[in-house]
């Protein structure tokens, strides 16, 4: 039996979800056509259920997988031909994002005079005089303790680049969604309309106080370093850019249980890294922090080593120093050699079968980047790969919603270099036997990690 | 039978509603013994809920509605001294206001991978080119359609004054939970720390395009009129100080209802008013926009006139230019003579039973001051009063729901002199016969609003 957990759909590689809704002559050998066509449009079905009846008809949503969008509406076409009425062509995906895939919403139902009496005036003077003596207090009297301000300004989304905040917001909420259904935690998108460090700096310490944590999303490096170190300085709450530290945190994690299935320590290993913006540099910290042999770093200038001068920053100049033991300059094709890691987090279709291949025997191959990896799995592991995952298994989502939920929890000011590795060993070590990450789904998962990460706050120096 | 409103306890007087629960030997005789010593501590008693029993006691949940705090310790000592354990006094106020009254939750349930990836990556990416490809598809695709922020500095909260923003947090989100019990309108509060109205200004209109709306709330007069002047003129969402516009809207719904019911044209009635802030200057504007006669407004110096150089801003000038035909400047005890309308927006305790036996005959008097008013209703009743209320029944949570429901549903850019008005009339016209304003806690009032609201943007000039 399979878990239905969505991911045996994988097997169709079908990007477009739509449901066709479409009337037929109520007999089952009228039904029997849509399915024959969809045979011949190479379209997967799936949940049928009707909608709409009269004397002679049924109207019935029909869920499909299509390859893509042109692929969808030609199966309409080849519908409409064989005189199937479509009566709507619904994308899923856009229906799903209607209105937005988040509410705010009451946490009392308000009935009748009394119930608004004590959310509002007069009870509520009672919690705002406990605050006004006891400031401390908001964290009981208020949704502090729940809330994350998802901040960005746009410029560096997913795999779209700089579309800018308006249109960034949908991932926004969408990250505000899984923060809900997973941890229970109440994120909120906060869009900032300048490209500006220190307006985005200064905008968000004007609205700290709406919030009991920070978290930083799509801000293009190198700004997203100087904005991060720049707020956590300045805030006595969390402040944390995902794409550097949720990643690195689940890559972590990933080595961790990686490293141990194929019986390699990670002081023994040499790790090769196609990318030097945020993603790269927060896991290259992450795994030196942890023990991992020499990193070297590619960008789309070659090798980061010290003494470069083209296209450099004060990141990338920190990462030359710490990294690249050798120094070596070689290019990127031949930089495989002798490393048991490759990491990228750059950009699709940059690595060779023949690169994977040269690696050291038992290599891990992580072509992270989203939605197309550096590399296919499939390649990878016909290359010789032990090991090989992309974006779509190692996701941050494994990690962000159980940090803030624990940092949250413990009323932490920082979400601290332990208290990620904390997640990545909890992570590591929930995995079920045999895979890299435990379930994202699993509301459990969420929760063991923001209790070890509660813990390693509370246990702090 | 009473309409289960809440109302009814009114007659209490009691302003803390506390749960006992406390521990009884298991017979109704033991039981009895509570009421019996509720009854001498003038404690009413509500609901009861047995929440745990063991094999001799029950312990039981007893709602009571007590004078204040002090009352309810008082009876719980009672209740200690005559052998009845008391487990638990829970402040219901309090208890309401636990972990906050608002969490943003997802609108979609995410409980497989499918979920996930149109949620987020990669479903989500088509949201997003969708709306870099045309703008004002936002406006479907997320959620700026039901979205409002509700922002203040906490200068000048209910009645309590200048207490900060953190303070002010549970009455924010109090407004923020009636957004969306009444409306369906999703309120975030934000907090600014700066009440300097240049910072507040550049701050909300960097966030703004996280919004649908903006709400400005309990920020001090003068302030509050420059803040919320430049901001509409920045924005092109609508941007609106409830304490002005949500007051004025709702004192005028009550008002033409009041005439109605004692047979006054507005234009041939004059208003005696006191306060000069916030709500006394967005009153008076739209009560001359609607037609009232003349308007006296006395603020601590005295009479607003022509000339007076005492403790005046811009505001307040433009008011003294507009009103006061005659420039009177008798003192405030003498100006009730010849009135037919009191308005008071100030503070307890300003208004005699002479001053408004003093008025022109069936005056209408609404004495609004939060929690308590100018005058009680019952004194002006007794006084000649043809008509009182005060601020439970003239609430501004009946105008801010529907303006901003009707508003974002419209896509408005503003909310119009003439949407106050529409809403106000509306109000006015679905009030029960009898009554000054319709029912609050049902939600179709404020959906009527809405459609007036929507209605009198679509069709503007």
């Amino acid at each position: 039996m399979f878990k239905l957990d969505g991911s045996w759909q994988e097997r169709y590689n079908a990007t477009a979800v739509f449901t066709f809704r479409c009337r037929f002559a109520d007999t089952a050998l009228a039904f029997s056509k849509f399915f024959q066509i969809a045979d011949k449009a190479g379209v997967h079905t799936s949940d049928v259920q009707i909608v709409d009846a009269d004397d002679t008809t049924l109207t019935r949503d029909i869920k499909c997988f299509c390859k893509n969008v042109a692929a969808a509406e030609k199966f309409s076409g080849m519908l409409e031909a064989e005189g199937i009425e479509v009566v709507e062509l619904i994308d899923n995906v856009l229906e799903i994002h209607r209105r937005g895939t988040i509410d705010i919403v009451s946490r009392v139902p308000i009935q009748d005079l009394t119930d608004l009496r004590m959310v509002y005036t007069p009870g509520v003077a009672e919690a705002c005089k406990l605050i006004e003596s006891q400031p401390e207090a908001a964290w009981e009297m208020t949704g502090l303790c729940d809330r994350v301000a998802v901040v960005t300004d746009g410029t560096a989304v997913l795999g779209l680049g700089d579309i800018g905040p308006l249109a960034s917001l949908p991932v926004m909420e969408g990250k505000a969604a899984i923060f809900s259904e997973f941890a229970k935690v109440s994120a909120f998108p906060v869009l900032i309309n300048s490209k500006d460090p220190d307006i985005i700096i200064e905008t968000v310490e004007r609205i700290a106080g709406s919030f009991g944590a920070i978290q930083l999303e799509d801000i293009a490096a190198p700004s997203c370093f100087k904005v991060e170190q720049e707020l956590r300085d300045r805030l006595d709450i969390p402040v944390f850019h995902d794409d550097q530290h949720g990643t690195a945190t689940v890559v972590l994690a990933a080595l961790i249980n990686g490293l141990r299935r194929i019986g390699k320590k990670g002081k023994d290993c040499s790790v090769v890294m196609l990318g030097a913006g945020a993603a790269g540099y927060a896991i290259s910290k992450v795994l030196q922090h942890y023990g991992i042999g020499d990193i070297v770093i590619y960008d789309s200038c070659g090798a980061l080593y010290e003494g470069r001068t083209e296209k450099m920053n004060p990141w990338k100049e920190e990462l030359a120093r710490v990294t690249n033991d050798e120094n070596t300059q070689v290019p990127f094709a031949e930089a495989f050699k002798g490393k048991d890691i490759f990491i990228g987090v750059a950009r699709p279709n940059m690595v060779t079968k023949e690169m994977v291949a040269s690696m050291n025997k038992n290599p891990i191959v992580l072509p992270l980047s989203n939605p197309v990896g550096e590399i296919t799995v499939e390649d990878a592991l016909e290359a010789g790969a032990a090991i090989a995952a992309d974006g779509r298994g190692i996701n941050n989502a494994l990690a962000y919603p159980g940090l803030f939920r624990g940092a949250l929890d413990a009323r932490a000011e920082d979400i601290t270099l332990e208290m990620q590795i904390a997640a990545a060993e909890k992570l590591a070590q929930i995995s079920p036997e045999g895979d890299l990450l435990p379930d994202m789904i699993d509301r459990g998962t969420h929760e063991q990690v923001a209790q070890a990460v509660s813990q390693a706050w509370i246990n702090r120096k």
